[in-house]
């Protein structure tokens, strides 16, 4: 099981330094980490690692460095938020996604799994298109939807690197524009295509989108 | 105006203390930062700085490490993702309080503002803690909203913490349950729940959850 823990420390340059020094100096691998600013004075650094025997220890070894104010162990993101859908779009659309996505999400959540819906609502092709790339820096996204009317453009070639680079599934809603002859799946319905987005990354379900080749 | 890159890393013990020691090294302070593994053998790190002149030769120095394989700039988060609403809870409700901040996020965001909407449908007291208590991990949260039918218990301890040691906003819905009375703004109708959920941290709305003190 992935052991997770979190640091407030004190702001100052180098600190994430310290704390990164110190993990690796036990040979303890980082396989998710992140670290922001609370306030002026303090940041927030949450650390998961999968090869540590005792985390108590651990944590009671950092709780010594000056840099370190307080430390806690917490559950992983995994554990916590699962796996997430991504849905980008705007006007009626984006909203019935996710209404479709959440509650197909209820259902799996409540036999144990874990899949949380994102939303950004937005418009525009140089916005979404900035927006979609951006989807490859996030942890743990299984599926975007584009949830609108009308796309194309540079939107399609965001959406091919997300695909190639990163293996990232993409559903569009059946709209007008290029962005459906680069998606995995089209779907009319906006409730449906929030539903199968869920089915795509859910242990749950039986479907496999690589085996639809059609416009639903 | 916050700058951000993307690395593209090899992955073995000791590469985010390489990474943070070059930084650190050239007095540049991170303000936000996460690395996360892409496979077994690569790992993606995603950097934010507020006090770098020329991103563009940070990108030529770092791309010398023989740890790093690919980097490119990027927007930082919050220009991309902005303030995030976090909506928990399950049922009919979870997806209705979506369908209202997703809507209203939907308006401010067309001004140009930056709102997502991030859902996790759960039930159960415990669970519902644990996760409660893990998004004050999570960066740039507005609002949490309490999305169900009925919540109390030790739900409660950790709406305490999460308002007192991190300032989210909590609204909850009108349930049965003692959450109401530790919640800072208190909705009947979920869609307009998820609304005000969205008006307390956009710039363009005039409204004030503080000096809301009923029952809507």
């Amino acid at each position: 099981m992935t052991k997770a823990i979190t640091l407030k420390t004190i702001d100052k340059p180098g600190v994430l330094r310290e704390i990164t020094d110190f993990i690796a100096n036990k040979g303890i691998n980082i396989t998710y980490t992140h670290l922001y600013m609370e306030s002026n004075d303090y940041a927030s650094t949450y650390i998961e690692f999968d090869d540590v025997d005792n985390v108590d220890s651990l944590v009671e070894d950092l709780l010594k460095l000056p840099e370190i104010v307080a430390a806690k162990t917490d559950s992983s993101m995994s554990e916590i938020w699962g796996k997430r859908i991504i849905i980008i779009g705007g006007g009626a659309q984006v909203s019935q996604v996710a209404l479709g996505a959440i509650t197909e999400a209820d259902r799996h959540n409540l036999r144990g799994e874990r899949i949380s819906i994102d939303t950004l609502p937005l418009v525009g092709e140089e916005k979404l298109s900035q927006v979609i790339e951006a989807v490859s820096s996030l942890p743990r996204v299984g599926v975007l939807v584009l949830a609108g009317s009308i796309m194309g453009g540079s939107i399609v070639d965001s959406i091919d690197k997300l695909k190639e680079d990163y293996g990232i599934k993409v559903i569009s809603l059946n709209m007008v524009g290029s962005v459906r002859d680069h998606a995995d799946l089209v779907v009319t319905d906006p409730v449906q295509a929030g539903v199968m987005a869920v089915m795509t990354v859910a242990k749950t379900a039986k479907f496999d989108i690589d085996r639809v080749d059609e416009v639903l």
